[in-house]
């Protein structure tokens, strides 16, 4: 991970694109990555979006990637650290118990 | 990161969740995601998001991953090999010599 | 607003596209069209956006109301009728009182 | 339309909320609306969505309603002649010939 975004980031430094990558901006980006992603999926099936789009979907879901490895690296956000906390928050909010087998939110839950 | 693949995928398990996790519903989860992130932004400078919103920022962005790691899990594609090789189209796409410094799209450059 | 829905409506049978028109596919799209409107902005500040891309703009936000109306229509909800509404459940939600002349959210304020 | 918008407006007056309200922040606040739309549709198929979230469905569209017709509004951009206007050229990019009946993109048929 550390490897991957070196890299991430000497592609930016040299291009000297620092000077815009501030984080509102950085977060705008990740939004229209995940929609250009979510555009090969539109009017399709997920069978039909893979099957035509698939070559697509992986450089966009790259990009999500990017520009996520990049706004950690820039908030100083240790990602590995950052997911397993998120995961335990998850654990606890979605107990086993409870959300086995359902899709619905905690909100749909008493 | 496999690592991190593999805790992720174990926390979809215990809750039988793989069945709503068709690529098109993740990929729709994405875009909520990164949303929620910006609007920790919303009406706010970058530095006063961070100052007010930095624990929200972080969790929604390791949402943001967990879900991109999840889809790419699914759809077996290779994380690091994605991202590497999308790095090279957007060397290819914005060289050095013409985009150094600027913000423009490559559309905006003839 | 009826004779514009009406217009939208005749673009869509005139292709006949209903077919593929179901209301999770248009909330997609109004997603998308959000996205693409927010493009313009990203990397600039709201007077660079508006100088620059002041057209796409308003197309980007035609392409939003577009597929808003076509979706109102589609659900049979009367899309005055929806925003006096809504607009009554945030008079209630954000008091005067409170909320004059700040951005907090209303669960930023106690 | 003109109605609606003066209400909307009203409202944002009331709330002396015009200052925070600069035209990119609009964009990010109709991304945001658009997603918690879209959000209603997570996981489910658009019948089941309808049937168990309707009344969030109507609210959700009225708010990405509203904050396009505040973002036209300040932008000094006519509404009604906005959308015409882009209906007239989606004719141009979409003739009837070419693409009745499918839901390919203008990019995907030659």
């Amino acid at each position: 991970m550390d490897d991957l975004i070196k890299e991430i980031i000497s592609f930016r430094d040299e291009r000297d694109w620092e000077q815009f990558h501030n984080p509102k901006d950085l977060a705008i980006s990740l939004v229209l990555e995940a929609s250009e992603l979510l555009e090969n999926f539109q009017w399709k099936s997920s069978e039909q979006a893979i099957d035509i789009n698939f070559k697509h979907i992986q450089d966009e879901l790259a990009d999500v990637l990017i520009y996520s490895l990049m706004l950690a690296n820039d908030l100083k956000i240790d990602v590995k650290e950052a997911i397993l906390s998120k995961l335990e928050k998850n654990k606890q909010k979605y107990p086993v118990e409870k959300f086995k087998g359902t899709s619905k939110k905690y909100t749909e839950i008493e």
